[in-house]
């Protein structure tokens, strides 16, 4: 796993669906989730199941900015708007984000 | 990033502590949660910060492992188990567990 370091930010979102795992929704849902790889500035961008039992989450998609400019862009960015206004919004029905950084992480001195 | 291919889990747990940040309380449960890196079968392992502003969570510590065999042999080692009974227990107010295999993750057919 690349270390986080500078001002390197992971990016994790664990999440449950409305559609059963494997089914044609969600599957479709996936694969729009994986349309957000192609945006300038993701890095390591990996759709993956949650798999513990200590929480209720079945999935989780997990991203790697280079610092916060890239993160911001991203935020902002007409795919990832549109994805969450006409998929997010309608077929997540529980979820958590998590923001990693080094310990030296200054926020790009936001 | 590695990608979590095969049998590969990533396990992440998300924490606060009851010392602030910076503190010599905080340093030294730290330094003690790094000695845990040293179990065979831990790998990419890395203590991070959580700087998300949707959860509360003040770090995390993350590693992989090959397969389920390695991940229940770390849980089950006296390293970490003493870590648990005598700094964790000790000095974590809160904490969230999460566990990410690959999509076609079979559980090791456990």
């Amino acid at each position: 796993m690349t270390t986080l370091r500078d001002a390197r930010i992971r990016h994790l979102v664990v999440f449950t669906l409305r559609h059963e795992e494997g089914s044609p929704g969600a599957e479709a849902f996936l694969a729009a989730l994986r349309s957000l790889a192609t945006i300038d500035g993701v890095e390591d961008f990996e759709v993956v199941r949650q798999v513990g039992l200590k929480n209720d989450y079945e999935f989780a998609v997990t991203m790697d900015f280079a610092g916060r400019a890239a993160y911001d862009a991203y935020n902002g960015h007409p795919i990832h708007v549109a994805f969450v206004s006409e998929h997010w919004n309608a077929d997540v029905t529980d979820f958590m984000e998590i923001d990693l950084a080094g310990l030296r992480y200054d926020g790009n001195r936001r």
